[in-house]
C-alpha cells in the first residue's frame, strides 16, 4: 500500500530534519574539538553527513523516496515522477524541516536559537562549485533511479561525503539545507547574503543534469522515476 | 529452523558484550594514540564502533535480531514482534553482557576490572540529547525493518557513527550500554549519577518514534516486525 | 535496451571527468586545510577519491559499464567484452575527460587553468607500485565481473582506497587520470617526464592480470565479460 | 564449474600476498607521513586494511572462499567444509603467500626485502587480545556463512577494521599474517619471539568460537559452510 500523502511529506519533513541536525551538529562538534585543525574537523563532519545520508535514505526510502531535497522533488516533478502538487508539498516539508533540524542542534549543544550565519561564501568560484556539485548529484540519483537495491542510499551518501571535499563551497547541493544553514553561526553556516547565488547554482546545476539524462537514459520518464520509492515498494 | 530462546539469548549477550568492548576498548586505545586531540580520539572511537556494528549486526542478525539494546528489544514487544517474556530474557542478556564487555576490554588494556567513571555528563542539552539520538535510531530501526536485505546493518553502523559527533552526548542511545559505560573510568565512560537520566531520556525517545511509525507506516504490527531476523530466516 | 555507443561514451567522459575533478580537487581542499599534516590530508584525498568512485560506477554502470580507464575498456576488448573500436571510443572519452576534470577543478579553486606539475614521482619503486596497483585493481575487476549485485562499484571504491596508502606510488592505476594529473601543480600533481613510465606499468600491470585470469577463472571470455553493465541491464 | 584445487589456491596466495601487501605497505607510508601521530597513522592502517579484505573478499570469494587465514581454513575442515587436504594446500599457499607479500610492501618502498622486526608484543593482555580478536573474527564468518549476499565481505573487513582499535594487540588474528609481519621492521611489525604465543592464542580463539557456533547454529554443518564461495557460485 502506497503511503499517503501526509505521511510521506511527514518522512521528507523529518528525514531533511535530522539532515540539516546531521550537518550543524556534527559541524559543532568537530569545530570544538579539533582545535583549530580544520582538516580534522572537516573530515569528522563529512564521515557523519555522510553516514547519516546513508541511515537515512535507508530509513525513509520507501515511505517517501527520500529526497529531503527540493530541486530533487521538482526534478522527479519535471520527469513525471511526481505530482507538481506534491512536489510543492514535499517542498514545504523540506524547507520547514531543515529549519527545525538547525533548531534541534542548536538546542543540543546550547546555543541560541537561531544565529545568522557570518560566514562568508562569496565569488564565482563558490556559485560554480554548487553548480558542479548539485550537477554531480542529479547525475548520480538519475544513475541509481533504475536500480533494484539499495544502491542510491550508498552512492548519495558517498557522493556529498566525497564532495565535500571536491568542490570549493563544500557542496550544499540543497535548497532547504541552504537556508537552514544560514541560520546557524557555526561551522557549518552560510551568510544569508550568499544564499541566493547557491540556490540559483543549484536549481542550474539539477535542471542540467536532467536534461542530460533525458538523453543518457531515454527509457526513464517511461518509467516513472520517484527515485527510490518503486523500488523499495517492493519490499513491504 | 527458527533459533530456540537460549540460542537467542546467548547471541544478544555475545552482541552486546562485544559492542561494549568495541566502544570501551577503542575509547581507551584512541585515548591513548592520540596525544590529547580529542577529535582524531573520537573519529577513532566512531570508525570503531561504526564498523563493529555492521559486523555484529551481520554476524547476528540471523539468530536473534541483533537488537543488543533494551529498549529496542521492548520496542518490538510493544509491536508484538517479540512476546514480553523474551523482552525480558534478552534484556537480562544486554546488561549482563554490556558489563561483561567492559571487563573483557579492561583486561585487554591490563586496567583493574572495574572502576567507576568520573566523566560528568549532565545537564539538559545532555539528555536533550540522548532523547533525539534513541528516537533517530529507533526511526531508523523501523524504518528498515520491512527491507528485505542486510540494509539494516549498514543504516544502524552509519547512523550510530553519525550520531557520535551530531549529539551533545556522544548518543549512548542504548540503556545496557549507558550502565556497562559507568563502570568504566576511561574516554567512554559516564558517571553511575547520571545514568538514570540518559536511560529514562532513551525510553522516552524510543518510545516516541515507536508511536510515530504506527502512524508512518501502518502496515508494520501486521506483519510482526522482528527486526532483522524475519529477512534473514530466508537466508538459510 | 542497451545504450547506444555515443550515449556510453558520453558517459566515459562524464564519469572520467568527474573522477579526475575528485582526485584533484579533494587533494588541493586537503592541502589547503590540513597545515601541513601530510597524512591527514591524504586521509581525506583517499576518502573523498574512493567515495566519489562507489558513487560513479553506481550512477554510471549500467550506461556504460563504468571503465573510466583505458587499460580497463583495452582489457575487456582484449577478453571480447568490448570490440576494439568501441573501446577506441572509450579511452579518446577518458582521456578528454580526464583534462576535463582537471579544467573544473582548478576553476573550483580558482586556480590557472591548465600548470604543469612539478611533482616528482620516478625511480623503480615508484614504477613497480604503478605495476602492482593496476595488476590488483584488474584482479578485483576480473573477480566482481561475474558478480551479480552492484559488488563491484564497492570492491573498486574500497580498493582504490586502499591503495593510496598501499602503494609508494599512492596507485594512479589509469593512465587517462594519470595525464589528467600531469596538468596540475597541486597536491595529486604528477611530472609529465614521469608520465611515460608510469603508463607503461600500468599497461604492463593490467595485462598480467588479465592473462592471469584467463587462467585462474577460464569461463569469463565465454559469457562476454563486459564489467558492470551486463549484470546491471537486467536493472532495467 | 567449481575451481579446480590449484586454482583455488592461487587465489589464497594472491589474496594472503595483496592483504599482507596492504597491512604492511599502508602501515610504512602512514608511519612516513603521520609525523610522530600514532593516532593517525594507525587509523589510515585501519582504513587501507579494511577497505583491501572488502576488495580482495569480493574478488576471490567466489574462486577460493577468500580465507587467507589458515584457522579459517582448517576451522572450516573441521566442520566439514574443505577436505583437510585442502585445507593444507590453502594453509601453505597463505603462508608463502603472506611472505611474498612482505617482500612486495619493501620492494615498493625502497626497504630490504626481509628484516626481522624488533616491535616487541608480549605479555597476557596482548595474548588475551588475540584470542578475542581471532574469537570475533571467527564469529563473524560464522554467523554470515549462511548469508545469500556478499554480506561477508563487508563484515570480515569492517570487523577487522573495528578489531585494530579494539584490541591491545591491533588484531593480528591470522597466523600466516602474523608471520608475515615478523618479517618486517616497519610499523606493522611483531619480533619473531612473540609469534608462537600469538598463533597458539589464535587457534585457541578460532576454536572457541567454532565450538560455540556448533550449538548456536547448528544447521551449519549439514550444509557444508565453505564460507562465501557456495553462495557465489550461483553467480555464474
Amino acid at each position: 500500500m502506497k503511503p499517503s500523502l501526509s505521511q510521506r511529506v511527514a518522512a521528507e519533513f523529518l528525514g531533511t530534519a535530522f539532515l540539516v541536525t546531521a550537518v550543524v551538529g556534527s559541524g559543532i562538534m568537530a569545530e570544538r574539538l579539533s582545535g583549530g585543525n580544520v582538516a580534522v574537523a572537516l573530515l569528522a563532519n563529512t564521515i557523519a553527513t555522510g553516514a547519516a545520508l546513508v541511515a537515512l535514505i535507508l530509513a525513509f526510502g520507501a515511505v517517501s523516496g527520500a529526497h529531503f531535497n527540493p530541486v530533487v522533488s521538482f526534478a522527479d516533478a519535471l520527469e513525471h515522477g511526481l505530482p507538481y502538487r506534491e512536489a510543492f508539498a514535499y517542498a514545504t516539508a523540506q524547507f520547514t524541516g531543515g529549519i527545525f533540524g538547525t533548531l534541534i542542534a542548536h538546542l543540543m549543544f546550547r546555543l541560541s536559537l537561531i544565529s545568522l550565519s557570518q560566514h562568508a561564501r562569496s565569488g564565482p568560484a563558490q556559485i560554480f562549485s554548487e553548480f558542479v556539485a548539485t550537477f554531480g548529484l542529479l547525475c548520480v540519483i538519475w544513475g541509481c533511479a533504475r536500480s533494484r537495491s539499495n544502491a542510491a542510499a550508498f552512492a548519495v551518501g558517498s557522493y556529498i561525503a566525497a564532495a565535500y571535499w571536491i568542490t570549493a563551497s563544500t557542496s550544499f547541493a540543497n535548497p532547504a539545507v541552504t537556508i537552514a544553514r544560514s541560520l546557524s553561526d557555526t561551522f557549518a553556516g552560510i551568510r544569508p547574503a550568499d544564499v541566493p547565488y547557491f540556490i540559483l547554482a543549484q536549481i542550474a546545476g539539477a535542471g542540467a543534469a536532467t536534461i542530460l539524462f533525458r538523453w543518457l537514459v531515454p527509457s526513464l520518464p517511461a518509467v516513472a522515476r520517484n527515485v527510490v520509492a518503486r523500488e523499495t515498494e517492493r519490499m513491504r
